[in-house]
């Protein structure tokens, strides 16, 4: 069709606007059922139907969670996406090939696109929004990032007569599931993954979850749109969860705090660069972000004028993320209708991302020390040295068990790091128990 | 300027889109301050300079949080939002009149509009999206339901492709701040309503906020947006906080509840219908909206697919109003570019609202009763006769002091308040210390 033929007639006599979707597992057949029991409302809201074309699969007769008419199931993905007969290309595969190959095809052929693929989009955005733009058609992909949460949208709409200083947010469920089964049950982070793998929250193959790759492409499109900045997965510092210990949960619960995974976009102080890191860190327990459970997610934005908004939801799951893929949907078809498409990749600030040793943070760490006179004074001056000051310093134990609990105030990443080198060849200090990045003290 | 003219020029060479605002109070001037200052960002933003092309106001000379040129200001608004060169008008003076005559006459002349007006659209909404529809300009609203919170955009864009039951929320902060303060520090209603006053959280006369008036408008707007269904002010149940005593509040305390103002849109269970209401309510202190504190907003959204969602943010403030306002003005300003508008207000559905007594909901309801056997059967009778079911019943003091606290199962409103009408006529019953309906228990 061409843009715009439908518009002024009755809907009735419009003709529908046709999808292909690629791939059809927990999302993808929920996107066909939604299609299915959501037909009516949908014509309403766009203004014509939304018609299956067909649906790209990888193996045709695998057992789904819905019928699809056998008629529309193919292999040919590149054949399905460069068909004359399809408007609308809902992309719900994943991984950079042959997802990014079939968009790019598809959009030369004018189709709008929709899409889930973080990585994709984290990884090769300038390729994406480039042939978007190149080709006039639009690039939806709220789905992309918290599941069923509106984010993408409030942020590059809502928000685009505001500035933005600050992301912060758990923006992935699996590790929010087993840091929450390890802070409320004390298990230890393999039982917690393995609960998490039974009960489907986390995958055979849960390295893209708990290395924190899957929450690092996500930082990389919030702050991309939050900063009008190109962002990559490539610029986003990056610590999983694997190494959080039943200890460190259980020290940092007693302390009054909890261990996230965060994902963490900000400005620098002179708002000259920006900052995306991932990474456990602790926050008070009173902190809105301890209170979510389970596999959840939310997102704190704070904005200039809007001051702190947050958000919050499923960050995941096949219902969920269909939702978001369904509103991408009726967007892009109601652009279409409208012979218009919604507003491009913003990159005009161009802000150069910082690297983790200049971010400013706070550290706590713990440190096993020899229980004798002085060595409060010996720690305490690697942290002068390094120009670190020291919030609280709290003695625990005695004897072979004396601890040395100590809490930074702001300070560059870069030279907390060094503190902790330094601390580490200091012959009273047996061991550095943990180091652990402190957030959310300050929007308390 | 015809819609489309400017575009494929590069930004430098378009001519800017100018702006008339009308009304320069707390959210006027923080709109100039905000053009002024967010210049650039907003010209790369929106893809053209963004100018005031005049700003309408009652006195010229009163003073003003924001400098304005002279020249800009004018007490004739007719005269501003009619000029040829005026293509989007921001109204922020709010009531009806002359606000619904400015808005009318500017769309005639096919300015784009971004209102903060809730009472004129719950109020008169077929109007003047009427028009919008028939001049074929955009009508943007972010801003008149919770301030910076952005709820509009993602109830009407982002869940376009799913199916809401139910909105329930905290929009209005004024009554918020008060029912906080109340429950916080054991002040009376009158004391914290005089605290808001001073605060400038609410104003010299309260009515609006205190009586739900402001709430209910903001109800109508939701209900609307989230049904596909048109909805006034008239249709919305409104009862306010004004009668909310401190014993109440310390009663609920007492009970692990809190009360909050809660503005609800639910579908009838069958969904042939929705219920709008806003009236004081008690919720579980575990419930997310109990933790909402001072002038914050806070709304649930529950939908089929995507489950519950929460935005939470400041839902009033000039900064932050503003803040709405300026999102706003990119998108009007950006759909005016393309030549194009965003969706039209969305009514298919049009299912009747239904009355307050239809509303299936529970009731916690205090009785001071006589000390005598005998005495809870006689009440507990008077539920059955109603066909509503005790969840719990407690007996607390003892003679003169006796009270019975009830708290039902979910039934119609109707029979709740006719039993609790049955109650008062009972001899046993002194008196009814206090009804009020239940809310937040089933999705814990």
């Amino acid at each position: 069709m061409k843009p715009g033929d439908a518009v002024g007639k009755p809907a009735g006599e419009r003709r529908p606007l046709r999808i292909a979707l690629l791939g059809c597992g927990t999302v993808g057949s929920q996107v066909v059922r939604l299609l299915r029991e959501q037909a009516r409302d949908l014509e309403a809201r766009v203004g014509a139907p939304l018609e299956l074309a067909g649906v790209a699969v990888r193996r045709i007769d695998r057992r789904r969670d819905v019928e699809i008419d056998p008629a529309l199931l193919t292999t040919d993905a590149m054949g399905l996406v460069t068909r004359d007969d399809v408007d609308i290309v809902v992309e719900v595969i994943g991984g950079i090939e042959p997802a990014r190959t079939l968009i790019l095809a598809a959009m030369e052929r004018g189709k709008s696109i929709v899409t889930a693929n973080k990585a994709l989009l984290a990884e090769d955005g300038a390729t994406i929004h480039g042939a978007a733009r190149r080709h006039g058609v639009d690039l939806y992909f709220e789905a992309s990032v918290g599941g069923a949460i509106p984010l993408l949208r409030p942020l590059r709409e809502s928000l685009a007569g505001d500035h933005v200083h600050r992301v912060l947010g758990i923006v992935n469920g699996t590790t929010n599931y087993i840091l929450d089964k390890m802070d409320s049950t004390g298990a230890s982070f393999t039982d917690a993954l393995e609960e998490a793998q039974a009960l489907g929250y986390a995958e055979a193959d849960p390295t893209a979850d708990v290395e924190g790759f899957d929450a690092a492409a996500k930082a990389a499109i919030l702050a991309g749109i939050a900063f009008h900045t190109r962002v990559t997965a490539a610029d986003v510092h990056r610590e999983g969860i694997t190494e959080i210990t039943a200890a460190d949960v259980a020290s940092a619960a007693a302390m009054g705090y909890v261990i996230k995974l965060l994902a963490i976009c900000a400005r620098s102080e002179d708002g000259r660069s920006v900052g995306v890191r991932v990474h456990p860190a602790m926050i008070p327990r009173s902190h809105p972000l301890a209170g979510v459970r389970e596999a959840y997610n939310a997102v704190f934005v704070e904005a200039e004028s809007a001051g702190r908004l947050m958000f919050y939801g499923a960050g995941a799951g096949g219902p969920q993320t269909a939702s978001a893929v369904l509103g991408d949907i009726v967007a892009v078809a109601r652009n279409r209708l409208a012979g218009t498409r919604g507003p491009d990749e913003s990159t005009y600030a161009d802000l150069p991302v910082h690297p983790i040793g200049e971010t400013v943070t706070r550290y706590h760490v713990a440190l096993d020390v020899a229980d004798k006179p002085g060595v409060l004074a010996r720690v305490a001056e690697i942290f002068a040295k390094h120009d670190v000051s020291i919030q609280t310093v709290r003695q625990e134990g005695h004897g072979d068990d004396a601890q040395l609990v100590i809490v930074t105030h702001h300070a560059k990443d870069a030279a907390l790091s060094a503190t902790v080198e330094s601390l580490r060849e200091l012959d009273i200090v047996r061991a550095v128990a943990s180091v652990m990045r402190v957030e959310g003290e300050d929007e308390r």
